[in-house]
């Protein structure tokens, strides 16, 4: 098999972090696979190098940015190239642009746009292990790109995809995917198999294992892909496609999220029109909304109208529907952030009845009240009060049967 | 005119450092002059980079290496061309392999063998400041190499001389080139200007200003080169061809080192070829042999042999002298570590006599025995006990009218 491995900041923390990562790789290359690794920078060092930007230049530009920051990874990929060489393989580190790995030139938060693998095949068929710096590419002028911070995993699942890899283990500090975040519930499960789809309704509501691109992508170009830990000899949870998932229940895991305001807008003008001139402003100022109920459409000509959106932009969009006061002629604005977003995921809700169902008895069993809700063909979500975030998460847990133990749905 | 301003390590210290840097690339601007900049890394980088790479593989792959230790260079570029952009310059940096800088492929010790000028010179037309990335370039396999420590001077003499620079301005941790160390002589005087032939000899004889090699290059390529300090506004001392030399002593320098090492073999045996066996066995071992006496030919058909080489050959000059005792067959081998080589340098030696005499009687009015002398055109240099060093020097310094105040010769 080919394999690519990705190995994160808290992996190659030090040299003594990275020194265990040579014995992770080389029980790989012993079991007769082709290995490339994808390095990220030693924990912390990145953090220094933008502080060194910063102060240098608050309004920096970001060409100079990623000439600096891309040290961290080039750094990484050096020191691994030694120690693995150390631990008797052969291995060379490769830059983006020695590779290359070509980008928009959009810096800091480039897109790879292609990447030649040759060489690097060429390397591997030789036997070595291509040691590559995470995180970076060259642009079409010649200027060193990063992907931006969070573009690490699509990196290495990119590169795995144009090796034609087999597998791209993404070696983080979580040891798999769960079914629950396993602080809040102790019984969570990690799942042997996810689908792409399935990572990807997780990945965007709250589960932090994998950067949504990166399943996007690895979905895309058919790249299987394991979480796993190098702390631990464990193996993972690998993210496939649907045909390949192993595990059997409806539901897969319970995420929630804190990250969203909730708005609302009372007695607003109920025409046509009022929607579109609404959620199209929105729009322009590049505020994604996420969940709407209209309610209380009483024949009055009024309506209120609720949504949710980032935390984060919040501010702004109060800023936005103070502007449009006039044109959608509502009484009353309240912008509240003590809710809190809580779904269940799951491809078998396609094929199951009863799935909302449960869901709605069961909070309301915990006298909990859904504010609004909002599905997809394999996930439901409903924004609750933020205090009862740890209370339904457990609940929803142990009613799809996702508790360890329990036996399968 | 064309400046290329080479800064080391102390002139970029920290981001406080590389912001006073500025105001000196500006100063030059405003003054008319096209400006390149070459920075070295940050204070102390270097030497923390090279922990890692000893620490990750005692026998280190030198490629490696050269990815490692090049990245302090090259975040010093961009944190510089930030720091100039925010000081409404336009900059932009450049790393050894986007310029391109080629070198051979000896990582951790390559040579330049030819520097592509032409990016560079535009980016001067359109008034902008490159920042180069210095210590490195790239060999002709596309990877990273450096050129060495202590070769940085000599690759910004190398840019001054592709970009045909006016003038290479060396700022380094001290303001110019002396008549003598200012800490052991107090009275020593800065030079305004001084040839490329003394300064070598003055290199190579101590005087730790500039790298031998970099004042070679200079005198090669007919690049001015100023050495000078960021941390003072007087101007340096300029290293230039003799004829543009404006001082008029005769001796324009005293330097010392405690470098050396002595090695005597008593009684060996006077014989044809026995000179040859002893020398051509040192240099096939890689060690230079510096003064060179023979004593005592007493017409017994034995002689002494005293001869120098650099403190840290001694050993293994020792090692070889006892392999060769049977061919030499000298009666005993005596090294001695406590001497110090003394050396008095001026192009006006090769047109006045008395030079050598002066500092024979200098030294025999303290008392200091010389022990070995050898002479060049425009030096002459002599051994003696290390404990009379600063008096030997002191006195030479007055004997020869350098000290400050003293009217010229």
């Amino acid at each position: 098999m080919r394999l690519v491995l990705k190995f994160g900041g808290t992996s190659v923390a030090d040299i003594g972090r990275m020194r265990h990562v040579t014995s992770i790789v080389a029980r790989e290359v012993q079991a007769g696979h082709q290995v490339a690794i994808v390095v990220s920078a030693m924990a912390g060092t990145t953090n220094q190098l933008v502080r060194w930007v910063e102060e240098a230049s608050p309004m920096h530009d970001p060409r100079e940015y990623d000439t600096v920051v891309s040290t961290g990874e080039q750094v990484t990929a050096g020191l691994m190239a030694l120690l693995l060489q150390d631990h008797g393989l052969t291995a060379r580190s490769w830059l983006g642009w020695q590779i290359p790995i070509l980008t928009s030139a959009l810096h800091a938060k480039a897109r790879i746009l292609g990447i030649e693998g040759k060489a690097l095949v060429d390397s591997m068929m030789r036997g070595e292990v291509p040691v590559v710096a995470g995180f970076q590419g060259v642009a079409p002028d010649g200027r060193i790109t990063t992907v931006g911070r969070g573009g690490s995993d699509t990196a290495a699942v990119a590169l795995a995809a144009a090796l034609k890899a087999d597998r791209c283990d993404i070696y983080t500090d979580v040891d798999g995917v769960y079914t629950c975040d396993p602080r809040i519930v102790p019984a969570a499960r990690k799942l042997h198999t996810i689908s792409y789809e399935e990572m990807l309704e997780m990945a965007s509501l709250g589960a932090k294992v994998l950067q949504t691109r990166s399943v996007e992508l690895a979905m895309k170009e058919g790249v299987a892909v394991q979480v796993r830990s190098s702390f631990t000899e464990s193996e993972g949870t690998m993210v496939v496609d649907e045909s390949r998932v192993l595990e059997s229940e409806v539901i897969r895991g319970v995420t929630y999220t804190r990250d969203e305001a909730k708005v609302s807008l009372f007695k607003l003008m109920d025409q046509p029109g009022i929607s579109a001139s609404l959620f199209g402003r929105l729009a322009d100022a590049g505020i994604n909304v996420d969940m709407i109920v209209q309610t209380n459409a009483g024949g009055d000509g009024r309506t209120d109208m609720t949504f949710t959106v980032t935390r984060s932009d919040a501010a702004r969009t109060k800023a936005i529907l103070g502007e449009l006061k006039q044109t959608l002629g509502y009484d009353a604005l309240d912008i509240r952030q003590d809710v809190s977003k809580i779904s269940v995921v799951g491809l078998g809700m396609r094929s199951h009845v009863g799935v909302a169902k449960k869901m709605f008895e069961t909070l309301a069993d915990k006298k909990i009240n859904i504010q609004v809700i909002s599905t997809s063909e394999i996930k439901i979500s409903v924004l609750i009060d933020d205090v009862y975030t740890e209370l339904a998460v457990r609940s929803l847990h142990t009613a799809y049967g996702l508790d360890n133990g329990t036996p399968v749905l």
